[in-house]
Parts: C-alpha cells; structure tokens; sequence
C-alpha cells in the first residue's frame, strides 16, 4: 500500500498563511459587514505600470504571430534578461555576478524550499526567531527536523533569535550549522543588515563550509546607501551564498517575476547549483 | 560542511533533453548552414489564436486599474477557473469530479516531480519503458532508486515493456508495486489506453493499495470516442488515482496552463492530496 511523507503531520497547525485565511473567512462569514484590515500575507495594493503592461501587451502581441511567438525559453531563463539582471542588479553594485550565475524561476518563495532538493539530508540548519514560516516549514516536509516542542520549535533546526535586544542583528550561533537561511531586509521584522554583520556571517559559512540562503527579496525597500542590497557585496560571498531575488515587491505590482542567483564558485566547477524551470515569456519582458 | 544530494550523481549522462540541446548545439555551431529539423523537446509550431491573446490582453489591462487590478489569487487557483474546468473537461465526461478537486498548478512537468513530496520514501514504483523521462529522474533525484546499470535501468524501480509484443500497453505485473506512472496517450509510443485497459490497472490498483500517477496530457489528441480521456471516467479511479492534465497541447499554443487534478476520496478525509502554487492571473484568464 502506498505510504504518505509522514513528515507532514509535524507542521504545527497547518502553514501559517492558510490559517490566517481560514480565521479571517470565518470571521467575514460570521460578521458580513465587518471592515477587515488583512495584515497577514502582504499582498499587493497598487496596479501594474503603464510601462510594465505595454511591454506585456507587446509580448501577446507577439505571440500571435509565426514569426515573432516563442515556445519553451532556455531552462535558465532567457539570455537577454539574464544579462540585464546581472548588469543592473549585481554588476552596477560592484558584485561580481556573471549572467551565466542568473536563474530565472517561477518564484523566490518556490524556490526557498525546491532549493532543498540539491542539498543532502544530513545537514545541519539555521534560521533565524522570528523566521518567514516557508523556510522551516520546507526543512519540516522534507524531515530535515523532529518534532515541534512546546515552545514552538522542532527539534534539531537551530534558532537565531533577532529581536530588541540584539538590535535585530542574528548572532552568529557558536556551534557549526550547515545552511543558514539569512532574510535582510528582514521578514518579519524589516530590520537590515550593515555590510559588517553580513561579513561576519560569509566568515562564519567559509571557515565551516556552510552556504548561506540569502533572501533578498525586500532589497529594493533600502534606502541607506552604506546597506547592501545584495550578499555579494561582501568579499567570498561568491564562495558560500546563494541569493534568492523577487521581483514582485520592488515595482511591478501585482505580477510575480523571480529569480535566484549564486556563484559558480559554489560547486567549484563552474556549473551553478541550480535547479527550477522557465519564466514565462509575458512575465521576462515585462522587466526590461 | 554541507553537503550535497548526491542522488544526483546516480543521474545517467544528464537529463535527456539537455544533453540533446547541447549535441544539437554543438552540431549547429560546427555546421552553421545545416538545415536541422529538432525532433528532442516538442516544442510549439503555431502562434496563439486570436481569442487566448484578446482574453491575456484584456486580462493585462485589468491589471492597470484600482478597480480590477488582482493580487495574489487562491492557493489552489482561481475557483472560476476550477469550475470551469470540472464541468467542461470532467463531468462533461460524467466524471465525478468537483471544483474543489482541481488544483491549478504551473505545470503538469513540474508537479510530476513534485507530487512525490507528497509520498512516502519507502513506495515501490513502476514505469513503463519507454517512459517520460521525468517520472524516472525525479525518482533518481529523490532518492527513490538505486543505481543505473549497464541496461540503462535503475536498481529498485519496476519497468514495464510497452511495445509491439504488447500491442503497447502497459502489462500489469505480478508483484505489488505502490506509485505507478501511466501517461495516455502515450509519450513517446502515441499509444491510447482503452477503458478495458485503464480498468485492469484501477482494479489492481485498490486490491494493492497502490496510487496511479495518471499523466493526461495527450489527452486532447484523442479522437476515437470509446478511448477515455480521463482516468476518472473509469469506475473506482477516485479512490487510487491523481490525474495530470496539461493545456499547453490542447490548443493554447505557446502559452503554458496546467493543472492537476484528483480525487478526495485519496485520503478519505475530503482533504485532497494536492501542493504547489497558484497558476498566474494571465495564464487563467487565456482560457475560458
């Protein structure tokens, strides 16, 4: 008889998400005209540009003609996005990020946990307290971790807690950790990281051999110029990171484009880490 | 240090469709003037009908305007989207199937792949062969196998022959096997499955306890009437089956919209078995 991923009977109450979903419908269904201020996934409130709708329009548009439509896209990502990407995003900000090292996926979020896929079982893993819940919760399916205690916390993930008392910096954890899933500017707690802290922690993965996750998918909210928008701002970044990079929160509204970067350096044999599928036509050339 | 999945390294000279774009590649650049007719991944031939390219517009210029712009959509796809789709490709069909059953996907490949998370480590799997390459690599990837041999197999899986000496059909076998992956009409032999045939397979399916991962991708080929479309117009498939559907090769060229959808009898909970992401504004809208 076929046997269910009994991993998933750990999470803790369903994804969080959902049940915010779930308590917000019952309570709409039981009070109809009750004004509800959502405040649980941060969905988008403003429509698409002019800009961003004329280049997805233009791109129907040729998709109904033999000589201009498009089928499958290279698995990576098509080319020319790659290679704005790289110039606009990593290489203007001094980062030494190649086109080659883009991969265009159909979600940071997705990506978050199908990264998981590439890494053995047997890793140690960190996150930070409080934690976007995909990144545990991903670990939990894939039974990375034991069961949820008490307090809230499965066994053998390690807890970096960020809060007041830090200044909202994760400390870094004294014993060794394998993957560290790092989120600046962060989610939940819009702290950031100083280009300093981040350097610490490139320390800490390249004398223990550690990658850090590095999700960036807020960068675009910075603001000060001496934070860095990107982990490959720091010196050996390129060595033990793989930076995770959203689309959906830096200004086109209400249309998902991601994408995640990494070194090559990584696998030290120049062929990246990656793994995912295409972006869609409609959804590339509604960037540049 | 971390360390990698190394179920990777079991996979035997890469996935194939890669390797052939790199063989064609080569071949194309050492032959710059050489006429090559690609017979690897099949691609689209035709652009998007008028009608999909006015709804994706339409669909584009909603996204501009306070009033209609959309955000994020529900987990399991628009429930327009679903209904439509349970009684246009379904109970049409006098298939069992409620909306509530349909999950939106973004890709009937990818969720081949993912629907393993679902299952657990210890299931037996069969194939036919030839097969998809993807059902078998996921697998390899996942863990699910042991290594290739020299006959191109993988130790731990279980193949069952389609050809000529079985008019190309997938033979029921002896011994019990959990997850088994049946794709009609068939990639690659084109073959079509008869309701006969689709009923052996679900009565040997409920006297084991098995689930059959039933890819339909094809299915808007069909053109002889007493062939079945979906694996749900057979008897007692509900209560063994998820079915994989695909609208890139129904007439929506170009433009990929997939979904899978399933029963809720699978887990005798009215829960359903379903993961994976929500199908993109755009993408919904093209369709009905």
């Amino acid at each position: 008889m076929a046997t269910i991923n009994d991993n998933y009977l750990k999470l803790k109450a369903g994804y969080l998400f959902p049940e915010i979903a779930r308590r917000v419908n019952a309570f709409a269904e039981a009070n109809p005209k009750a004004p509800i201020i959502k405040l649980g996934i941060g969905d988008v409130t403003e429509p698409l540009p002019e800009a961003c709708r004329s280049a997805m329009i233009q791109a129907v548009e040729d998709m109904g003609d033999r000589n201009s439509f498009k089928g499958y896209g290279p698995e990576q990502g098509y080319a020319w996005l790659r290679e704005k990407i790289a110039a606009h995003d990593f290489q203007a900000r001094g980062c030494e990020i190649d086109s080659g090292e883009i991969f265009i996926s159909d979600g940071s979020k997705c990506d978050c946990g199908n990264i998981l896929d590439i890494f053995g079982d047997d890793n140690t893993i960190a996150v930070t307290d409080p934690v976007y819940p995909v990144y545990v919760d991903t670990n939990v399916m894939a039974g990375h971790t034991g069961s949820c205690g008490e307090n809230g916390e499965y066994a053998g993930l390690t807890y970096l807690p960020i809060n007041a008392s830090n200044d909202f910096t994760a400390q870094i954890p004294s014993q060794k950790v394998d993957l560290i899933y790092l989120c600046f500017p962060n989610n939940p707690t819009g702290a950031v990281a100083s280009k300093r802290h981040l350097q610490d922690w490139v320390s800490y993965a390249k004398a223990h051999g550690s990658i850090i996750l590095f999700d960036a998918a807020y960068e675009a909210f910075i603001t000060d110029p001496a934070i860095p928008h990107s982990i490959y701002e720091i010196g050996g970044a390129r060595d033990c990171a793989i930076e995770f990079r959203s689309f959906r929160k830096c200004g086109v509204y209400g249309h998902p484009l991601r994408l995640h970067g990494g070194s090559q350096n990584l696998d030290g044999q120049g062929q990246g880490w990656f793994t995912g599928r295409t972006l869609e036509t409609l959804e590339s050339a509604a960037i540049y």
